[in-house]
């Protein structure tokens, strides 16, 4: 049943994004807003921040892309998020959902039901932030997760099939599940990504930018974080510490060629597990 | 005409900031703000982002020059912006307007109608940005402009000299013009300047301490473009990226002497076009 | 009467943050967010930005230390600072209160008055502010001190007395307050380090970290401020300006050991003034 992608299927994507330059709105938190533009901008997109209400819904017909995430959510941002979403189911616009800290949080886990209902593209988080989008676990540490990936790989299966988005899960292997069953495992990156504030932010910017260029959710996940990942090894083998590696990042993701990308990916295709596994792993 | 200046002018008020250090409020936008505040130190300037109304309003009078940008305008920021535009007027302190993406979205557009009236000292911005407060064309694709500069230096003058403000227009040739008819090309920068978020908006800050320090606002804002621009000439040499190339952006705004400045600077007179020319180029 | 800490004492509190990676809430401004978040995450703590209404009183009793700090206070981080002040205080979470430009704007000044009441475990400022919260001083020039470290001294030990507070006051000499009238000077750091913006700001948050491995706050803001500023002399041997010292505090704020610490610190014991000099001072 999984569909099989290459890394070679990856690579072609972050030329398209290259050449079409997708305009990616955010409704992003205040820590990582910066470097969340920076990184759009450094791999070759083009950000647009319109979070206020009576812009946002506007906006979002417009993009190429729109993210959606919840780290620091104001009234005025929540109220932007529901028009953006909207807006963007509406005219067709591929939209990423971000759950920062959901669960853990009354305000946010209230923001993110509503905003799942509203038929997002992509959801992307860390295993307890999946975990608790799709009623299992206790919600994290505050941003930091507190479930490993393997725990959370069944929540993830079942939120993607209860709403119909592809859900990432970020972690030492970052994971992509369709809504059909499909599994995609990405074995790059660097732990240095975790010392760097808004590192997992960026990722769903990024994967906004990509679900532009192809109507292939799981393929522009995958390819996003391929992507992403395979920049953040490099820019590791380089940085001093986790100062040096954000600049690095930046860098790597404008120096990065396809073929880069390609030569590099470590994908795996994820069978699902059998149900009772799946039922005790969920628990 | 046309005022002439020269590259040393310039310099000379780059030395005139170093030695007054001008005080700028800053209302700006969440993306920028941090970027903004580090050009304003690492020039020699301080920075207070004084952006909440009861205290926008009072802090103007004791600024030395006030940013006004609508980059991500919140409703509080909004009414904030107004009162220290009147604040700042009534005071006699200079003030730069951003009109960051306006024409492209409603509220920001209202926004930046309203703040137009409250005679800013400068107005800043890319080409599609000048052109839609100048009532022609179009407006942008979010923050990146879809027009040319030279489209936009017809309305660029018809801006200024409606308003009475010295308009500034970013793009490969950045351009001055003054409400008496002159107009001044600046040919330096690096295309690196657009693959940092906030470049623009750092820009428009420099232009508020510029003011400070002489009435008038053409050369201010011109030699803030030159000190600015001549920085990130030097800063591309050496960086490996659009990160390397924004730290070392910092690095050179802290380094550079005046003399650097007069040295690198390349101005040119801007003669106002035949009036056939301009109308052509304004459709 | 004065308690005797040493290099040691401070440097095994880096220790104990690295393994209990305490968690820190923080509300804080929306310039230096990024970079706090990324100087908590580089020393080993977990930030959590988490300051919206409904959320910051929630997550107050989970955190290990909060950081409320007054740099751009909008209406809805006012409110929840008084909500995660108080929810800190009745949960007994150590907090730290950076009462940035008090006393020249109103709006802060109030809110930083509400605020001390609610008996923060430290308060850390600027000479300016923390006469202006002792009610000595007029106050600064936005965030910049126009009072000298020395003139602050006087203010800082009275207002210690005044609210149980450990006060710490920064400067070319770093200075720590126990209500109890032990003082400590720090006499480490960099000039650079007034040339980045949130410099400051963040730490505060690495106090409410250190806060949150001892119950001797007079200890906890010393050690927070030794670690901070010798990492920051470590970055400034190599640092090319502004912008490359902030990227290199960050690798050495993860880089630096604990011996690294104990060698390096220059910590002084300050008797108090003489009464009469005090007053002198004060005035």
């Amino acid at each position: 049943m999984a569909i099989r992608y290459t890394p070679e299927d990856c690579a072609q994507l972050l030329s398209a994004v290259r050449t079409q330059q997708p305009l990616v709105q955010c409704l992003t938190n205040a820590v990582a807003t910066n470097f969340t533009a920076n990184v759009l901008l450094a791999l070759g997109a083009a950000p647009a921040m319109v979070d206020i209400p009576g812009e946002a819904g506007e906006f979002a017909p417009v993009a190429s892309g729109v993210l959606v995430n919840l780290g620091t959510p104001t009234e005025s941002q929540r109220a932007a998020m529901l028009e953006a979403a909207g807006a963007a189911l509406k005219a067709g616009t591929p939209w990423v959902l971000d759950p920062v800290a959901v669960g853990a949080l009354s305000v946010r886990t209230a923001a993110a039901r509503a905003l799942a209902d509203l038929h997002p593209t992509i959801i992307r988080g860390n295993p307890s932030e999946i975990m608790a989008l799709a009623g299992a676990g206790a919600g994290g540490r505050g941003v930091d997760s507190t479930d490993s990936p393997a725990a959370a790989q069944a929540a993830a299966r079942s939120l993607a099939a209860a709403t119909g988005a592809v859900v990432a899960v970020s972690g030492v292997q970052d994971l992509v599940f369709g809504p059909d069953g499909s599994g995609i495992g990405i074995g790059n990156g660097d732990v240095l990504l975790t010392r760097v504030t808004g590192g997992g932010c960026a990722l769903g910017a990024v994967m906004a930018a990509f679900c532009a260029v192809t109507s292939d959710a799981v393929l522009a996940a995958a390819a996003a974080t391929g992507a992403y990942t395979v920049a953040a090894e490099r820019a590791a083998r380089t940085a001093a510490g986790p100062g040096s590696f954000a600049v690095a990042l930046l860098d790597e993701l404008a120096a990065i060629s396809p073929a880069d990308v390609a030569a590099a990916l470590r994908l795996e295709v994820l069978e699902p597990a059998p149900r009772a596994l799946q039922q005790e792993v969920a628990r």
